[in-house]
């Protein structure tokens, strides 16, 4: 089994990567199609496998859905399909008939121009919500995107997904299974509306690995439930979150089945992804200058505890104080009290890393404020509370709350 | 029957009062105990009933409860009180048994001053968690406090409950009932924190009028549910908030009932204060530039209007869309969608004050943005939201979300 790890986008250090090759018989390609104001901006991605791959999806649990996350959960209900075309700079949500019918359209042309049934393509879109999708623009920008298919246009393609994020997310691993030379690469954007049940998210795997559908979709909900539902920027939920997973098996000569080690190292590997492209996410939050992981462990349940650590990392109070680096740990046991989750406060112990803050629900003997505050000017950081009363553990990474997520959010649109 | 109605802290042109007279037979007074850290600033007060009063209290849902909570709701479950006394600057909350045991000496030594039994003096802390009351500062300041306690001094104990409160809030009423002159005068503090259940907030009622102990607690349970419960500025809920009424019968000399006229204008009179001393606290809401009321109509029923009515009044996008006062109805369509309420989302409309937004879940036909926008150039301005699904209906005040906010919180307590 060998290993190669690429990772774009992990820290604000952007890695600038041109030559990322996808799983075998995928082709990616991003351009600007002119639908975001800017012009010149990259908005416009398509990915195709040259074979019919197996396809999973997880859409936004939001009621009021956007029109091609209807369109494009219908047809991964199917199992299969060949293409995803994804714009940015528009949801197409909240447009009524008039958003199916242009979901539809921009599928169609798709087909089309490669030769494919329309019921094998498959549509995103993120951006501004309740404007009509511009589909003039995407339908004259189609044949030059799909000119420009190449096995290494995975980065144009996640830089074309990208709305306020900074930096493009993409992951990819390959790794050696039942002596096949498999591949699984991910891209992903998100940087605000972000919360878990995959809130304005998108996040798109793709493997040349060959799994079963149901092996595919049980595999994206227990990763999603690890990852990019363990993640929170601002507590928003999205009419157009998707999660995507395509297996073409152009790289398998064995099906991978649903247990044993080929299945587990390609789950793991999956995991992994999934775990690098949702840190990702966090990384990019917007107006962050903080990540911050909470931990709550010694709690009756593992529900109770992922609850308990959500209200802790969803507080803008918290968040504040993390931001103003001021180890305010007050906040945090009123985060705790408020979750509607009953715990005993008198058996609460918090540290920042390594260093103790709260003990028996009061402040810790002894306790440092100069360390603790030297523990929160770090970028990032971990928040471990610990209930003292099961075995229930929970982590949930977050941002601090900024002047510039004000700033992003207030300005955003116009 | 006459109406004189004085009120304080309503906008943020301050009215500065200084002679309020309160109701018959309570006492008042605010001064500077040194418990704050700028010295000066008026941290604790004190009113006092000549004659032992019936009393009512909510308080906190919060799982962590301030030590004065635990001994206040205490005291208050046997029904009478006579004095009561607030510091700001510090909640007591967190500190363990010392905490309670702090609580009680600074009950006491207000009982001992006043020549009172201690079980009816109330406590009431707010400020920061975690750390321990400084007792000794309050022990040495209640001498001078009770020496200074007059028939107007409401203002000066107004003030001195405030925490990040810019104005005092304070709110008087008075009524002819039964040919009685009767008096209802309230307080209140709270500017962040600030969510339904009584998060950190505090108010105090204070009436001359004559009622049963069970009357004023379900009038205290109903007005709230109308008033204090339904305002909203960041979502969070403190571990110190409480909500009290006092009936000292001194102006009564016929008991209100529970049915009836008198009833009728008690209550009025009494939900009038409480619902302006809501709608002060959100007028003094954390950094805000707008107050902005979310009416849901047309809903199944009243419940699911009120918990979309605060999914949309608590949403960080929706509130940095009034911020930026972008006209971005697709964030309050997605924060709708949020709620986990179900509805139809092609029967939603939209309106900013009479300026239609959105209409059947789409952009209104003949939409105009240039109107959409000067409504939210308004300091105060209405969304109302209907559901076309029934009779359902409940309104929430909230802010808007600004870099003020986030810069008060980040600094607050360093």
């Amino acid at each position: 089994m060998t290993h190669a790890h690429v990772a774009v986008g992990e820290s604000s250090k952007s890695v600038v990567v041109h030559n990322v090759l996808g799983p075998k018989g995928f082709l990616a390609a991003g351009i600007a199609a002119g639908i975001k104001t800017v012009s010149g901006v990259k908005d416009l991605a398509l990915v195709y496998s040259q074979i019919p791959a197996c396809v999973a999806g997880l859409f936004t649990n939001n009621r009021v859905k956007a029109a091609p996350v209807l369109l494009t959960r219908r047809r991964v209900s199917k199992g299969l399909c060949q293409a995803l075309i994804v714009n940015s700079g528009n949801a197409n949500a909240c447009n009524g008939e008039q958003g199916l019918r242009d979901a539809e359209a921009v599928a169609s042309w798709t087909a089309s121009a490669l030769g494919l049934p329309p019921r094998r393509v498959l549509v995103s879109s993120t951006g501004v919500i309740g404007v009509p999708l511009p589909i003039e623009k995407i339908k004259s920008a189609i044949p030059s995107l799909v000119r420009r298919l190449s096995a290494d246009g995975f980065v144009d393609a996640a830089e074309a997904i990208m709305t306020t994020d900074k930096h493009p997310k993409l992951a990819v691993d390959r790794l050696t299974i039942n002596g096949d030379d498999i591949t699984i690469l991910g891209m992903a954007k998100g940087a605000g509306m972000v919360h878990p049940r995959l809130a304005t998210m998108l996040a798109f795997l793709f493997t040349d690995a060959e799994l079963d559908q149901k092996i595919l979709a049980s595999l994206l909900r227990e990763g999603a439930s690890l990852t990019f539902n363990r993640i929170t920027i601002d507590g928003e939920t999205s009419t157009n979150d998707m999660l995507l997973l395509l297996a073409n098996g152009v790289a398998s000569h064995r099906k991978i089945g649903h247990t044993g080690k080929p299945f587990h190292l390609f789950k793991d590997a999956l995991f992994g992804i999934m775990r690098h492209l949702a840190k990702a996410i966090v990384e990019d939050g917007e107006g962050r200058t903080k990540v911050v992981r909470i931990i709550v462990r010694g709690c009756r349940d593992e529900k109770a505890a992922e609850a308990l650590a959500f209200k802790v990392a969803c507080s803008p109070l918290v968040k504040t104080a993390f931001y103003g680096q001021d180890p305010n740990w007050g906040r945090i046991m009123a985060a705790l009290g408020a979750a509607g989750i009953s715990f005993d406060p008198a058996r609460v112990s918090i540290s920042f890393d390594d260093v103790p803050v709260a003990d028996g629900g009061v402040a810790a003997p002894r306790a440092n404020e100069r360390q603790q505050r030297m523990v929160m000017q770090r970028e990032r950081f971990t928040v471990t509370i610990d209930l003292h009363s099961g075995k229930g553990e929970a982590s949930v990474l977050t941002t601090d709350l900024s002047e510039e997520y004000i700033r992003i959010n207030a300005a955003y649109r116009t």
